[in-house]
């Protein structure tokens, strides 16, 4: 079946919570999904696989913890599974990420910020 | 192991040849792949998997045999697995591909404009 162009702006205008990925799209068992990022996340990992970040709007940065990469929109960066990671943003930061069906946002650490997954907008 | 942030835009000045997709990352066994098109490609599908076009500057055509979709910078399509499709471009527009590690361009379709595959930036 044949989907529609999906646009990402629009997309991004139908969300506003915060730390929460919306699914846009799937590719074989991979989804696509908009978040909005803004304060400290939980510190944790993926043991199961990678997680790409692409800074659609505003400014993140990844801390790790030997260091932190600054992510500038119109950045990609590849996340390795198994390294621990916390993402950080001062004002709101949108970013497209790409990872396996399944991935929970937190990972193994889990906590207050979990959100649902598999909600498609 | 960790990489650096890839900026899409100084990857995308890094080559100007067209309809030859350049990897710049890898999730797991997947591939993200800039190209630039224009003009008109072949009439061709893949088998095993799908593809994912996110348009990231001008405009671009896909074509099916039963309607055409029109793409604009910003915009994210699935092409289904197993589906004919031809791109199309008036002017040049660069896209970003996510497909898995070792898909060809032309998939089964073959041809003048197979691009060598898995090359880097």
């Amino acid at each position: 079946m044949l989907n529609a162009a999906i646009n990402l702006q629009e997309k991004l205008a139908c969300f506003g919570d915060q730390w929460s990925p919306k699914v846009i799209a799937e590719l074989n068992d991979y989804q696509f999904k908009l978040v909005k990022l803004q304060g400290e996340f939980v510190w944790h990992r993926h043991d199961q696989t990678d997680e790409v970040f692409l800074v659609l709007a505003g400014r993140m940065s990844m801390a790790f913890r030997d260091r932190t990469v600054v992510l500038e929109s119109g950045e990609l960066f590849v996340v390795p599974k198994g390294i621990e990671h916390k993402p950080f943003a001062e004002a709101e930061c949108s970013v497209l990420l790409v990872e396996p069906r399944g991935v929970v946002n937190t990972g193994e650490a889990g906590g207050a910020l979990t959100a649902a997954n598999d909600v498609w907008i």
